[in-house]
């Protein structure tokens, strides 16, 4: 029995989210099909996080646990063949058994993408959330401050969150511009559902001037959903990077 | 009656090219579906360009002749909202009723991409054509060198060419290289149906290392199309611009 760690890379835009589902494509459902190809009944998939409808994977950390043997260069390779063109494994290794993707995660790092333009562009369009006015980049910085830390973010949670604590830890809030692109990088021990979307959408809140940065902190505390603004849509949303204590993953590190 | 130059920006991937046709997905077919809901039966449009299947749009001039007293922003605007989310049309100016988009154009420049990997990249895959062995580049230039001036490109034509003369004038070919990604641009007055990526195609055999360079000086005077290598895959292929005489265009350019 030996535990695959993979890295997923996946363009979200043809898939309805990460778990399977009847009738609809999902990272999951591709993977699985690919995975019986390959092990038949012999292995057990998991993943580190669920990702929404439209949202994209750089690095989506899942395990496989299986008997067959297989060398981890021909399961990469027989993978990126079986799997449709929008999911590649971009890395795998062997870790120890009893590791767990979700479990051992120590930090999540997502980033959430915004163009500003007043057209859309087909090349940009897909992954990132376009904003016709200006963005007020200092008051975002300053609005991102008051959610650094260990808080209960009841008020930047999907209505049909399933966690049962709301308390998180966020580490930290990058707010990057290239031109017209802007990031918002957030890294944190867990995250809610849609917590990122909804910070997303609060800060652009802010960005546009239509509330304060201090408004940040009273949506925090208030612990109520119906306080913020909308949550940004999924497609501007990467799962860029999830890490782990480096004595269980280091050693098979190796990227392309 | 005003004569309209839109340069349209499109995601090659999911049409079947430019040419209208029954029962596909065309650049053409989509964007006269928005052309005819904004101007009824009140418009003609002309393409610079007959873009293959799979191929992308990046400032593609098309020209529309229309009496219909719809102010230039506003026919951009309309026709993004009506246009679907991977064709949009990033600048529209007026231009004399006499502008013919290929008629005029005195050069247009082409982009191939190419990317070295042993895996497929998801972000990547849809926009360049990979290569799995090392690409000798001076090897390239020094072929692309044999191609420039006024050639007889019959070696460099599809056999579905329907161009009178395969008399071509080819100004630059560039080939540049970030980390994985190459690029090859091509610049001439006009191109035969397939050449860009026939020419990138026998870059590629040389690049490899099957032929030497001044092969590609053999297979043009062969001026026969089985002397070459393979016609590079569309979807690494862009008509980035295509240039007109400053009289003609320059005034009304705005660039978004």
């Amino acid at each position: 029995m030996r535990n695959v760690l993979l890295r997923l890379r996946y363009d979200g835009t043809h898939f309805k989210g990460w778990q399977r589902q009847l009738d609809q494509r999902t990272v999951q459902g591709e993977l699985e099909r690919a995975l019986g190809q390959m092990f038949g009944q012999d292995y057990r998939l998991a993943t580190s996080s669920r990702t929404d409808s439209g949202v994209h994977g750089w690095r989506h950390p899942v395990t496989i646990i299986t008997s067959k043997p297989i060398s981890i260069s021909a399961i990469q390779r027989g993978l990126n063949a079986l799997t449709p063109k929008d999911i590649a494994i971009i890395d795998a290794q062997v870790v120890p058994l009893s590791f767990g993707a979700r479990r051992d995660a120590i930090g999540k790092t997502y980033q959430y993408h915004l163009y500003q333009s007043l057209h859309q562009d087909p090349y940009v369009e897909p992954y990132a959330w376009r904003i016709s006015k200006p963005l007020n980049l200092d008051a975002m910085r300053k609005a991102g401050r008051f959610l650094i830390g260990k808080h209960d973010f009841s008020a930047f949670r999907a209505s049909h969150c399933d966690a049962r604590s709301p308390v998180r830890q966020l580490h930290a809030v990058h707010i990057g511009r290239e031109n017209r692109h802007i990031t918002i990088t957030v890294n944190g021990n867990a995250f809610l559902r849609n917590m990122v979307r909804i910070i997303a959408g609060n800060l652009v809140e802010v960005g546009v001037g239509r509330f304060e940065p201090d408004w940040m902190a009273h949506v925090l505390e208030s612990k109520d959903r119906g306080e913020g603004g909308r949550t940004a849509p999924g497609r501007g949303l990467f799962l860029l990077d999830v890490s782990y204590p480096t004595e269980l993953v280091a050693s098979g590190a190796h990227e392309w």
